[in-house]
């Protein structure tokens, strides 16, 4: 990561993480996102339906970080909160956005534009829509807060609209070598060594248990992909050192909760 | 959630999660555990491997919440820095901790307990131990700060010696309800009606997206069974009235990442 990338914050909002109801879908598809266009994702905090706790949240991660991407609250019902929280958070009022209205308004039946789903046409003024192919209910974008959908295909839909408006930073380079049979305490002096020769990079170690076998991946990662290939060839080296297999990449790619 | 019981802040450290390289497998499991025993957990916060961001973080989580978790950060490697930071934070000495340190030392044949093992013997002074069944290497509590390993099962299992070394509160008490073919924007209005006749609990609306249909779900949580099932009641009446079938329970219990 460098210096000049932008950085990006991610609040979830809602109660249903918080209480273990539901299992995150959203972080590693954003941090990816994210990864791709060299916007490093720095933080991430998941948060109540708590009006006061929204508001100071947002207001503190707008002002540390380049950008804020929100997901969660901007439904219909009487706990999404989200939109008209981000109006207080910037002092807009939060009133009908006439596009959003009107789109609304044709895509349901007479009547059927209940003051519910007028909720989800309110905006804080000055917001820019973001669209998706999903719902009708678009997500918007106010400074550098981009306000999306919880649910997880209309909030990809809407990163998708998003990542093109987006400053794009130097992309982050990843490379990895495993290894099956290698306890980290055994590599752990060696990696700390290449990591000093390597200041620009971050060089993780993760342990792995699967039914495969246990092991270390050792991903390198960083703005610079030839240097990352230059560590991860000296960390190969190193593992064939304490005469284990070094195998490129990571194992199973793609399982998730491995580490 | 009732003023009295013992709030939580979970801290999950390691930019593995940040990069998108990992699906957290950790929020889940501790929010469902600290439910369970009235603790309910307020934020959740993932941060990355940097010493002054970990330092920060933990001084603020520990003077806002009644406990704080932490996982990530306490293996032997380079990047593990948990441990010396919380040191820090509590601005206490980082030294070998003597039960933790002679028990490594057994564990290991004679050269192999290297410094990089020796690490995870260093502890904050005054840290009280939290063992787990899968390594030889434990977790600690500083204060109400309590540190974890972040992977999946050690984790899982060092909650389960810390559990019973908590307080507990009043537990949260959940009651569902769901249905098809129900849009949001349809009973949101009843909903909110019901939310305010209920002001102890917490009423959510979690529109789902399934193989086997669209639909709603509507919880009703707080410290009160018998008013989360009146609560529920109503929604079901409520759902009756809008000609839709009310199905007790959540669909596809389990199931991830519908929402």
């Amino acid at each position: 990561m460098t210096a000049r990338n932008p950085t990006a914050c991610l609040l979830i909002i809602g109660n249903e993480v918080l209480s273990g109801r539901t299992q995150d879908a959203n972080i590693r598809f954003i941090a990816t996102k994210l990864s791709e266009i060299g916007m490093p994702l720095r933080e991430v905090r998941v948060i109540p339906d708590m009006r006061d706790v929204i508001i100071d949240t947002v207001n503190e991660a707008r002002a540390k970080f380049d950008h804020v991407f929100t997901t969660g609250g901007i439904g219909p019902t009487h706990d999404d909160i989200t939109s008209e929280c981000i109006a207080a958070a910037f002092e807009v009022p939060w009133e009908a956005h006439p596009v959003a209205w009107a789109r609304m308004e044709r895509a349901f039946r007479a009547g059927e534009f209940n003051p519910a789903r007028q909720r989800m046409a309110t905006m804080p003024r000055g917001a820019e829509l973001i669209d998706n192919a999903i719902s009708v209910a678009p997500g918007f974008t106010m400074g550098n807060v981009h306000v999306m959908a919880g649910v997880p295909r209309i909030m990809q839909s809407m990163m998708d609209t998003l990542l093109p408006r987006l400053p794009h930073g130097t992309p982050i380079a990843s490379r990895a070598v495993h290894a099956f049979r290698l306890p980290e305490g055994l590599i752990a002096d060696g990696l700390e060594a290449i990591q000093k020769r390597y200041q620009g990079l971050d060089l993780g170690s993760y342990p792995f248990y699967r039914p495969s076998g246990n092991g270390v991946t050792i991903v390198a990662k960083g703005p610079d992909a030839a240097s990352a290939e230059a560590a991860i060839a000296e960390v190969t080296a190193l593992i064939l050192s304490l005469e284990r297999s070094p195998i490129q990449g990571e194992p199973e790619a793609g399982t998730a909760a491995g580490n």
